[in-house]
């Protein structure tokens, strides 16, 4: 495969619909589902950030050194948006989401899969 | 505009390439730059973790009311994957961004402007 092909890293965007509103407010709860979701992925946690705000929604980072997961929830529509961002083979950032959508009860979701890091042509050739 | 036109959020994935090297491992620096662009933007800072690795390349995020500002260096390449992720109308995230590529000393970039949680067909009719 061309060196184009091999991005430094893969994100998933994940748009997840009709969660468990009760889970979308409860920042433990969050925060458990996405180190355990890193975990099971086999990724190597490095910080742990999660943030509730008034009157709801919850915020959160698991910085992993494959790169990170983040989660902001929308109780009200029960909605969250989920990014998975991973370098390298060894940590598989499905597996990761997979055990997110499970943990939140989710009905609905759409995923974009974006490969970070392209060499682009110009970089090729000077390092030719 | 209909309600799909108004989604909750919106994120710039920014592929940031030739930037200076030195501060691409420098994870004061890039706490800095990233604490100083969320400032720029007026948003919220709640949360602010960075890290560094070992041999080199730094990762940080910037959890902020809007969302978040995430950054991943490879200073062997003079590249940083960037993320700027903010809901309402108050912040600009383009604002942070044209301010982290200038701290960064960046001479080519490459963005995705992605709009997250768009209100779908289905809850639409539902909530008629």
């Amino acid at each position: 495969m061309s060196i184009l092909g091999q991005p430094l890293g893969v994100q998933l965007l994940a748009e997840i619909w009709e969660c468990d509103q009760g889970i979308l407010n409860d920042v433990k709860a969050i925060e458990e589902i996405m180190v355990n979701a890193a975990r099971k992925a086999d990724a190597e946690i490095r910080e742990v950030v999660f943030h509730r705000f008034e009157p709801q929604g919850v915020s959160g980072v698991v910085v992993i050194s494959e790169s990170h997961l983040t989660i902001h929830t929308w109780p009200e529509l029960a909605y969250a948006a989920v990014d998975i961002f991973t370098c390298g083979d060894r940590v598989d950032p499905w597996v990761a989401l997979e055990s997110i959508t499970q943990e939140l009860n989710a009905e609905d979701a759409n995923v974009m899969e974006i490969s970070r890091g392209m060499k682009n042509l110009k970089r090729l050739r000077k390092n030719k």
